[in-house]
């Protein structure tokens, strides 16, 4: 395989301006289960898998011991008569290239469909292991901000000051040369764990932005397991700090170093 | 050399429906153990050689002080009647475009063969010293189960959970495209030493697939020389162990930290 | 986008005799804070952006909140007469290969508009936190040197001796094969910050090029805070250095070792 | 420029049955020592200069303050009547492709010139400050050894252990598929410093391949400095040692650890 493959498995797909929302992995793999946990609530249908030399060469073990290559997925599903496209999957490229690359091909064929509108979705990285509900965005067409600020979406002066790196960010500004409007919105998440409670408040906006009902039991459940794990990291840390010299204190003893 | 170069060293190979096995370097050494010592053991004759400019900017030196530049080669034998074409080499690409190309390669070469199975060797990263006799699998077709079940190969759920990485990996991604049943056999090994013992588990398995008789002598050799150097590496990470202070004791006197 | 895409914003323009001003990321990102100055001081105009796969896969956000894709773009203004073009961005390539590429596009336009030399803006990194007011240069002809002598631009003996790495370098090596003059002009500069001070030595120098007064003010606000993170960054070092041993003194009590 | 260069600064180069010497930096910088001094020694012209976008985007700053892209640059010389080709240069290639493509070129001019023996130059890597007056070679035609032994070149069984890589040994590799013969001779080295005590080691044997006298001056005087640096190193990783633990004495007082 020496060029990316477009694997259609329905040919006979009707949309009407149907949206596209992307969640891949990223910083707190909020976007990916994002994305899956509307699959699943929405019971949406894959339409195409994407294969890409761009990918790592892996293929992931199915519970039945079979593989798959790892892939990008679209599937279709409706929102309350919204048709939408879902934007999944196992990777971003590998490198630099291929995410221009992978980005055009998401692009046509979200030209193919007549997609009116792309959200990009993902985690925006706060360096802390605090939970906070907010939602930011940010967008390639500044027509769309009213709207998202109904639904409680957040925008900050020149947030995330270091830009938006990888999918998420390059689909929003390559869309601007096809004149598609696309949004980023971003959870807020420590950076340093999968953050399905950052994924849930990402799809409260979702649910009002699509006025759809979202059943958030098994994120929630998920969301439990990490806060265990990061309440552990927290005491770690604390510890930790504990043992270590206070550098700024003059008169500290200081039997030893770090 | 801007391409893959393949060579062939014999244009009349007559297989039957043949069966390939890879064994090229990853986790352990396991497959690239395995696929050498059947080439010595079945006495396999040396019909290809592949080169690459994915492969790193290397020669190998020879007893006799020549040089050979680093390779896969592919051999053929007869087990038990049973046609043979085994992969091995000194590398796997050294990007992630080189994987997808060569391994395109290898099952153009395949089908040109009709090969009617491949098994891919490899090893299981457990991060433990301590040794386990088992082979795990994985197939890309469902069907290849219960066969392989029979010669003791172990399948569980979702195993391994990061999937399969490299060439053993993606021969069952892509084999799926072209229809052909390929599975991956997989020995425990820690991850931190080549491991011969591992290697002699997969070719317990082997030998019940094929029915054959292989002599492990070579390899017992070979594993003990390595159970020395796990034995002097888990002594000094007890000697070390014992040096570090236990974080989780309260109460510790702590007169140095790490 | 699989190719570096190269947009004019204004298709008339007369130029006479130009020069190219190069002041893109870099040591201490004094050539892009110079550039961004000039164009801000001479009401420079974009003329020209320069989207590339060879850039990193990002947006940048906006004040508004809205967001444009990583790029180098390419200014045009008047400086007493002369005409510049002053070349910008966010990146230069994220690999070897791209910046062949990309300098070649830029010197391509160059020759387009009858560029008749070259000046690339940088920083000499010191590894000094300590500042320095001087400006050395390298050229591409040794004509260049006897005139940018009189601007107070000194000129060392086989200086930077590592030599220049990236877009100012390269500048400089590729314009030779097109018999374009081109300079290279640093400020001294410790290496780990944004140097806005370093970035005026360098604007003093150009003022006197182009004869031409240039408000430092939005600069000295910015090195006033530069240099307080400087101090900060001194007084840690400083204070970690006097809780580390002195290998050199052999009656050292050394009760702890870093 | 997107292609390889081989710039040509003389057309008329009538050589017969020349040798390629190939010193390009490396292990301890051996063969780019070995090399750049017999240019000087024997009074070889220039005549091809080699650019390429597989070089680092890098220009080096001469004494007179101009620069030049860095290349490898190709010389010539007669050695006793015997022609000589020496290639030199700043780098190898910065990517695996890279060295591939570069090394293909490299022969393409050495068939050009009727080239009848390359030998690459290098440094064998041996861990260890103190210095060693062997030189060992590999070759890609075992009828050259017994030549290679009369000039006090060492042949060891299968060493170096891990293969030759780069330049020095890619050459070796791919000359084979030329029917070029081809050998590379290391000086031992301890592959921490740049050494101009090997660089001799390796003269020694060359001066008696082409019997030719060489001045070894200007090499004995960076040989000296770099003396002074080793024992610099020595002396500082002994006083370390004494400062460390000995993990092997059970009775250790162990008030730190490192």
């Amino acid at each position: 395989m020496r060029e990316t493959k477009v694997i259609r498995l329905k040919t006979d797909i009707q949309l009407k301006n149907p949206i596209l929302l992307v969640g891949l992995p990223g910083v707190g793999h909020v976007g990916k289960l994002v994305a899956e946990h509307l699959i699943e609530e929405l019971n949406a249908e894959k339409v195409i898998e994407i294969y890409s030399p761009y990918f790592p060469p892996q293929v992931m073990v199915n519970e039945d011991s079979t593989i798959r290559l790892v892939n990008n997925e679209i599937y279709t599903c409706k929102a309350n008569d919204i048709d939408l496209l879902i934007l999944v999957g196992d990777h971003q490229s590998s490198n630099t290239k291929g995410h221009y690359e992978l980005c055009g091909i998401y692009l046509d064929i979200a030209e193919e469909f007549g997609v009116s509108r792309i959200y990009t979705l993902g985690g925006f990285p706060t360096g802390q292991l605090t939970h906070t509900d907010e939602v930011i965005g940010a967008v390639n067409n500044l027509s769309m901000i009213d709207d998202l600020e109904k639904y409680d979406v957040d925008f900050r002066e020149s947030e995330p000051g270091g830009g938006i790196i990888g999918v998420s960010g390059l689909l929003l500004g390559l869309s601007k040369f096809r004149d598609m409007d696309a949004a980023c919105l971003m959870g807020f998440t420590s950076g340093y764990l999968v953050d399905p409670k950052s994924a849930q408040s990402l799809l409260r906006v979702i649910s009002k932005i699509f006025k759809i009902e979202i059943d958030m039991g098994p994120l929630e459940e998920r969301a439990k397991d990490v806060e265990k794990i990061a309440a552990q990291i927290l005491e770690m840390e604390q510890q930790k700090q504990q043992f270590l010299p206070d550098t700024r204190t003059s008169d500290d003893d200081l039997r030893y170093i770090g």
